[in-house]
């Protein structure tokens, strides 16, 4: 009875295990690269840093974003966003949110390149 | 008595606080984009991974590396590292995992570009 309650747990950790696995598999990786007219550069990283900061908080399915500037001309924007999968990535382009950064973006980003890639490593300090 | 009490771990905690963002202020963030003989990527690959690892277990300055592949052409590698400060980058080349590193994909990398930049926002989830 001992042995079967331990492969029964054995059994359920490995589940849950393959789970998480197999989600972090799915992770969406995308790079997008934004040439912003530099007249609005400040007006659009406000609105950058709202969209983001309400994606992050009330869609499950988006992870993380990295937004840097260029040290040799700031105007040019990456930005690093990870997303669950497919899925969470076409909801978000459906929020409300983001349809209002678009709409209001329109006019600031002069060039925008999007770079779908594949983890292929990620290592990070504990408290980073 | 106990209102001076108050004030002073107030006046630490500040100070504490003060610390922190002073430090992640100072952090370095800089795109590497490299592109890599295609017939030598899987080697290049676990060069970098073992690298990368021994980096952030042994260096206190060396806080993230995200490294993904363009899926239209896997040879082309773009990492995102993040540094405490430039004093944590420049001692960082030195080490002999670094140098070790550097002198066995001279051959694979066909081209490097590093990008300096900074910061502009950063979000994500909590177990992310």
């Amino acid at each position: 009875m001992k042995i079967s309650r331990t492969l029964l747990f054995l059994i359920i950790a490995s589940f849950f295990c393959f789970e998480t696995n197999a989600q972090a598999k799915d992770n969406m990786y995308r790079i997008a690269k934004i040439k912003v007219d530099t007249n609005q550069l400040e007006l659009y990283k406000s609105t950058l840093r709202e969209q983001m900061n309400t994606a992050i908080k009330v869609e499950s399915g988006v992870l993380s974003y990295t937004v840097v500037a260029d040290k040799n001309d700031a105007s040019l924007i990456t930005i690093m966003e990870v997303y669950a999968n497919l899925d969470a990535y076409q909801s978000h382009i459906l929020t409300p949110h983001f349809k209002k950064y678009k709409e209001t973006v329109k006019n600031m980003v002069l060039s925008l390149e999007l770079i779908d890639t594949e983890l292929i490593e990620r290592v990070r300090k504990a408290d980073y």
